[in-house]
């Protein structure tokens, strides 16, 4: 199964696809899209979505899963970030692909065992579990297969016990 | 010149268009874009996209204004407002129709004088501006209206002057 994971941000959108089995997950292709930042709003906007759509059109993952955001510093990064994360499930919705928000600790959690967990860590377990060589790099693109990781890891389990464990992350 | 003006909600979507030679101004059509409040985002934000795109192409304006959101209650409201109008810009930007956002305060202080003016006032204004029988009614519609009207009569004056009117209507 080809899951498209997608972490959204103001300045740039990280993304990874991951094909996945469940149990074992194999990198198909990560990256950032990020539209010059001196661009009106309007036209980064444009970017972002046609960048996803062509993605999509390109691999056609069969799940998509976005990086929800509750705690923006302040209502103004919050509305920017709304703007850009508004254009990704739009592309979601567009392209027919079921598409799925994960809270942060969620996707934390589900790939490094702590919903509290540090970006080194979890830049760390996603280069563990995708077999990629060295430590792993923080940065967009492997929060995003962090998603990607932790929406396949959910679709792996039985609906009712993936309930049970965004639950729990919430309540960690 | 037909001009589009928008005032994008969590919950519903206001647009009018008008038709105007920068002093006389004509109401070509409003209404507000609702889409069912119990449909997941993804599929709501769809419903605005493709509404206003359809909008867009059967109407052919030559500007549109958007307004700027700066004051949302909290956090989360501006994310979720800023997910509509992430899309609501994305239809200018894939319309090629020149995209402008106004503060509130500029849309008020533009079609009221005043740019404190209540609800009732900005809705009063609109009716008397575009010719329209009746007081107005307050609504989604008559913001988006004002919106319009504010873009036309800013579009009617130099640059420079326009420039000189937002500023004031900043301090004011």
């Amino acid at each position: 199964m080809i899951i498209l994971g997608v972490d959204p941000g103001s300045l740039r959108t990280g993304y990874g696809v991951i094909d996945s089995n469940g149990r074992r997950h194999q990198l198909v292709e990560s990256g950032v899209i990020a539209p010059r930042a001196a661009s009106p709003l309007p036209e980064r906007l444009r970017f972002i979505h046609d960048g996803l759509r062509a993605l999509i059109e390109r691999l056609r993952p069969e799940a998509m899963a976005v990086e929800d955001v509750f705690h923006a510093a302040n209502t103004r990064t919050a509305l920017i970030l709304g703007h850009v994360r508004g254009v990704v499930l739009l592309a979601g919705a567009q392209s027919s692909v079921p598409v799925c928000t994960l809270p942060p600790a969620t996707v934390k959690h589900q790939v490094t065992g702590s919903g509290a967990a540090a970006k080194t860590q979890v830049a760390f377990m996603v280069a563990r579990l995708l077999e990629l060589p060295g430590e792993g790099r923080p940065g967009d693109a492997s929060d995003a297969l962090a998603v990607a990781l932790c929406q396949a890891q959910l679709l792996g389990v039985p609906a009712t016990l993936r309930a049970a464990a965004v639950r729990a992350s919430r309540r960690a």
